[in-house]
């Protein structure tokens, strides 16, 4: 099993920090559905994740799947082959959990941040790569402004913040989805 | 002056093809201007044109830019920054003519599609960075289903399709700005 196929991307909505630093439950964009289902069907994924403990958005989210896996779907087989990798779930707790049963083994958490940290790996993929066979890879998004410490602690590897040019490190969550996952799986 | 500091990202909404392949005018989407912005400013380009014919939607643009350029701006510095990039223009010649007169030349064109062609240019930048050192870089980007063939025949280079695994290429033009943008500028 390629490592681009036991890889999946998960979107976390909480615990997530706002911009004073407080963890909060952030609100599911439309876009980052879609956005994202796309760039993970383009790179090969195994799956995308959608995370959020509210119910109700739980709920929205299925419906756009749905709506795209309906009838609806035949006049954008594209947008239908990309939500169809969408799953929706109240907790990292839940992915582990899936993930674990669909692949008969826990994943490895990767994390991602905008922040510097020690310890943080690079972009080749050899620290993914090199890993069994057979594991599951969850790299880990956050949205609002950034993954909060306790998932961190939670993840196995941190991934290195995706830098450009100087100091300005606020790429949006779809464009840093997209980035990531061609420095992973774009060669 | 570094390659990126006088290349330009031109988003078109028009001429671009809808699905059924007819030259349409799309609507701008708000996340279009501010995620593209975002990533301008991560990978310190020059700046970010709006291209669209209709006026209402470039006044629509310049009000989101002038919203965050005001006291507002003030609670979210990275995003004034990168609104403070883009520039709300008609037309292709438009970009053209900006760019002729704050950099003395006319700019080189440089054309993206999802779509496979011949004679494109890679990903390493050397066509790009061998050019004059003063010359503008436009980098051209269809919304809808894709610059109109009109577009390409007046750019100067075509790049590569930016290709994941396999054969789906319906990456968002969100998504594909932001890995062109690394694939050129971010190592």
């Amino acid at each position: 099993m390629s490592l681009a196929t036991r890889t999946y991307v998960a979107l976390l909505h909480h615990p997530v920090y706002n911009r004073e630093g407080k963890v909060v439950t952030t609100a599911v964009t439309n876009l980052d559905v879609h956005d994202i289902a796309r760039s993970a069907r383009t790179y090969g994924l195994g799956g995308y994740f959608v995370v959020t403990p509210v119910e109700l958005q739980r709920d929205l989210v299925s419906e756009i799947v749905s709506h795209w896996a309906g009838p609806y779907g035949d006049s954008n087989l594209p947008r239908r082959q990309a939500l169809a990798l969408v799953r929706v779930v109240p907790s990292l707790e839940a992915v582990i959990e899936r993930l674990a049963a669909d692949h008969g083994r826990s994943p490895l958490l990767v994390a991602t941040a905008a922040r510097a940290a020690e310890g943080t790996v690079g972009w080749e993929g050899e620290d993914m790569a090199g890993l069994e066979q057979d594991r599951p890879v969850v790299l880990l998004f956050g949205t609002g402004w950034g993954l909060a410490d306790q998932v961190f602690e939670e993840a196995h590897l941190r991934l290195a913040p995706i830098r450009g040019r100087g100091e300005y490190n606020h790429l949006s969550v779809r464009a840093a989805v997209a980035i990531a996952l061609d420095r992973l799986f774009g060669r």
